[in-house]
């Protein structure tokens, strides 16, 4: 991740919480009170978003120290501890709930994400991500399905092109299509195709696409459809997959699987932040 | 919402998803050639975005125009149609993965919280968000759940102040707390104050705290300690509630119920976007 | 004050006054000259700003030490030192001003704040701030109100609800009005009612409102109309209120007094910034 | 003014001020509800700040229209209406604070700034502001100078030279400090010497200054300072004069005469906001 | 390219030239005078950037009207009119050098990249540029580069690998470096192979690059490595190569020719803009 | 230089380059792996930039540090050594594009206005630049015209005032062009009047211009305009003047030769950067 982009958007996500101040603790914490506390899992998962966390709290405030109890992409189970942060009460408590919600978040990406891996394991098929993530968030997103064993699919409408069934209709045909493109995008673009049909299969073929993908075919039709496609072209199957049914694709010969549902709608990772003195005031 | 901060927010998602530009339709399309497409509802739901996706087009290019077919807080059925969208193909397909991805999560939001607050319908507790929310979307996703027929929780650490167990440890006790913010904070803020034994709640009664939560009880248990509060004192539920318990606490006596699954475990409602052309291609 | 959101607006401030560069220091003084200053009170009054001239200077330039002499919040006399900064002569005269304008204008503000609240002193009413703030800079300003013994008002539209005769009018009554607004905000929301009259008061206190402000009134009238509200509705009075008048207001019974001159006509404390070198060079 | 500038400056004040929403209107009025309401002086002054208030509401809603009833820089008295504006009530409320607030600021600036015009009127000198501006406003308080009748001194440290006690002290002597400047700074900037003495006087003649100022000096030291100064080399007081004693340096031959209370202890001037409907619904 | 993040960059540049006010205009002219004036090249090259020349007027004041008189993209003579703005003198004269520096370098860009296209038409090459453009111009300048009849190359490190020498060093051989990014990076991503000598080639054509770069090879080198690349490996030369020496690269076998003069040392098209009135005054 | 500012754009340009993340690098290397690289010219030039890089290295990665072999201002050679950086891999290659292109840059401009200060040496003329900078950099660009050895023209229409042929046309004379903008533009400004005839030169010196420009003047017409301009006021011309003919302007009289080819016509110097480890691999 491009540590930059990472700071800025920290910042931003502080403000979003923090507004012009957090009125609690600044009113029942002194400055100079300080403590620690621990992150804990409260439910079983892999570990996504340690170097954001560390780096939120050394930009939310260089005081606060971090150490981390399992490296990024652990799995951990419920009630393991995750990391440690000490440093002024006010900061542990400011930066928390942004910290853990992209924490959780992330984490839930990657657990969806390693178990879709742990489906397709073995198989010749990749499970990848889409487009389909949370505005906003889409870096960090992309980076919790590779910790969770994924791969990514583009990161937008800027890295590679997808002809998708409103392009080629608009072109006339999937051959069109392509050679427009073809002549005014640069050698390091890569051009998708989507089909559905063995003539449209055979279309991209001709049309030399980069990657064929078959969208909404279930595995029998893929495994139809793969036998038109030579060697060095990509292909892969999408829509209306999920951890239900990515089993029957994993063998398919399919060679990407993209799955929406990593991104859209994700299940958070239960994790909760405790301070140590919550114990010792008893 | 505010209108200001939506359009910053938007520019900021097409810029994500774009980049230097979509090399897709901008190489397929000239800028001259419109057309129309529908937003349609593949799965039953409450829609929720109309004005941010109506907004979002409007700065992305003013000459698209849109035409919602249903009203924003509608219920949908599978196979609707959400809105009409006619302008450039280039517009029309440059913005539609933000406004889709903005769409399918805050109807999302919306649908979950319509079903909770159809469980608590009748009864006398009310249903409310969390600060559990994805960075950076806060506005958007507690605007939903308004939308879904639920209740805002504070927004942030800024308008309304929550003591918590690692407060009330620091402080030594709920009266102490309670005493250090209010020689502090103004009149227009709630102090809420969270419990969980039938002592705290009786301290946080004498300190006359606007707000008591009961943190991690079972509906049971609250039938219990509801007594203890004199009217005046709003209280809520908190902690491990979701859709599948939620009933069990509706009639408990509790004045509202926090739901973090509304927006950290959100299902994107399915719905797609297609353009005329598609069809009228074949 | 939240840090992050602090940083930004002095990074702000200091491109507004610095453009592209300091013409005069970054031609006369090399980078590694280094000397030391002093900021020194020419008027009496209460110090407010030291967290944000520490802050900026760190921000501006790491090699900066900043002393201070006295506390937040202390009274000092004129002719007092309040903190001597050391490092590079450019960063200590680039930042200068910008830090000078921002410690004189909050110190002016704690100022009269200190001065209301020496004349409220020992009776009941407290006096606190309104939205007449100086575009930009409300977080500095509501901090230096509280530092100078004062309190905060709402921050924003965002964090409280004030129904003000605009909106009664169009609601038809202050029952109807507070109804509305009670059917679609938080319980972490206070209600806050402007009245006028003694009507208005009862309708205020029977549609349960949180806070009752009397506009404009005289603090005859506020006696008057006081024995209407029971306990645990606040009382605010506002309008026309200045450091004149004040004390009239302090024992009409009123819970709080709102003063739009703390920030709308605010007279910066003068102090001064002296380089040590001015004087080893005689 | 640059109006590109003012947008984003408004555009970050409407955001501190609204945040998520305006919780008070956008509960009690519907989208489609619209009225008019009137800008009215409170006190006499002069109105500035109309460019601002117009560009302000057409980009807050394009809905909203503004007809001035006034030109800016027109003096008003108590009670006379300086602008209509038409619109959806949200918008008309939502903006006002933020808008009132500069208008209020910039028209106390401007006021102000006329009656020292006013004292100087007829005489050699004219009146100036400084750099003790409010952080982030100095574009818009600078304008608000030169319509009360006063002239701009520098903007920041990047657009003149201002070689004060500090630097000549560094430098040696202000020979020594013109001289290191005019080796590195272009043509197009003015040089400005501070002086106090005869002495610093004729040093800063020789070293062909463009402009001298004489700091805390009386009108009969300035007197004698005077000729000193040959034609071509512009001269300014500064330092310890304000509205009380601005007559006295009037005429003392002086060219510019530059008052920091112009900007840095503002009274803002009284004007009310009040909605036509307020009126109607009794 | 894209119009939201093209139009926040050209705010930013206004601001960069206006500051806080055009001070000649704004004195000079008053806000209503209105006139036009015309874009008139003053040297043989290609137009490009009356997209962005459009959308800056219309964004910097909507009151400007642009009528072209050329296409973008289209070979213009010296003395040949480009196009004719109307509008507010203020607005002409105050967005006029930004969007001119823009078109002058855009049109610089596009020329230059003509003259490349031109030497290499008929043979088998594709000129193309590099990552040596211009920080913050990098979206402009590559499109330049394809109005001029160039293509464009990986946009950033985000859009496509580039393995190079220094990380084949680290990595231990070209295989162990495009094994290492393979298994991490998804199937959207081009790998594009540095090399220098026939080891190389062959090293990379069985790692299964997807582009294969000779880096500083000579034609007569190149013409004896490309034999050893399959079809489906796209290939590319680079490094020393300029207008004065393309020739001999055009018909060596290789796909693409990178150029970083492109960009990197832009000669701007010599282009006036005279407004009407200059005329008329006489 | 402004160092807030100068970080700000830095930020912008790392984000422009890496976006989402560097993929070669991030996959090739570890977070651990160190190594160091040397920057070397490739062709002889001044070096500018020295500071950017240092602190764009500091900002991107604190671990990295930063050895220059030369000072800011120094003539290289071709195959000298201009600093070595050491620190992480992945910061050396993900920061080493963007500093190289500023630093290529800025050093191309310094190398150019080093050209001309040479050719005007010993006489009276002093080069300077013009607004014709590349948009976003004008600080960076201007920056290096005063390490080459030339000096700032204005940097903006904000901090000098420039009357042209087309202000004068509006205007009806140059006379009651200056006085126009001496009525209400303050005494830190200065006033340039662009003249093309000895008429016009009159017109200027009895509106007491502070500065005059000679448009597209040759020597010989300055020489006889020269003579009209009294002490006091500066000359300058402007207007078709490169490094060729440069050299016939230098002794005919005029103060300041303007040179828009310094900043819009830039050619990079030619600069590499290797890592240590590219040899130690062999």
């Amino acid at each position: 991740m491009n540590n930059v982009k990472m700071r800025q958007a920290l910042e931003s996500f502080f403000n979003e919480d923090i507004g012009d101040s957090d009125l609690t603790s600044e009113t029942i914490f002194a400055a100079e009170e300080s403590t620690s506390g621990t992150y804990t899992a409260k439910a079983p998962g892999i570990v996504c978003g340690l170097p954001v966390v560390t780096a939120g709290y050394k930009w939310f405030d260089p005081a606060v120290t971090v150490h981390p109890h399992v490296h990024e992409g652990d799995r951990v189970g419920a009630g393991e501890r995750i990391m440690t942060v000490s440093g002024p009460v006010r900061s542990l408590l400011g930066a928390e709930r942004v910290l853990l919600n992209l924490l959780q978040r992330m984490s839930g990406i990657a657990t969806m994400t390693g178990k879709a891996a742990e489906i397709v394991k073995g198989q010749h098929a990749r499970v990848c991500d889409t487009r389909k993530t949370t505005p906003g968030l889409r870096m960090f997103e992309k980076y919790a399905v590779t910790i969770g064993g994924g791969f990514n699919h583009r990161f937008g409408l800027y890295d590679a092109v997808m002809i998708k069934d409103n392009h080629i209709a608009y072109a006339g045909s999937i051959g069109k299509a392509v050679q427009k493109v073809r002549a005014r995008v640069g050698h390091t673009v890569k051009i998708e195709v989507e089909t559905t049909t063995i003539d449209e299969v055979r279309e991209a073929v001709q049309a030399k696409a980069d990657i064929i993908m078959f969208d909404n075919c279930t595995p029998e039709e893929i495994r139809k459809l793969i036998p038109e496609v030579p060697d060095g072209i990509v292909t892969e199957a999408s829509g209306g997959i999920d951890l239900t049914n990515l089993e029957s694709y994993a063998d398919c010969g399919v060679d990407y699987i993209s799955l929406g549902c990593l991104t859209h709608s994700v299940r958070a990772l239960d994790i909760s932040f405790n301070l140590k003195t919550a114990v010792k005031s008893v």
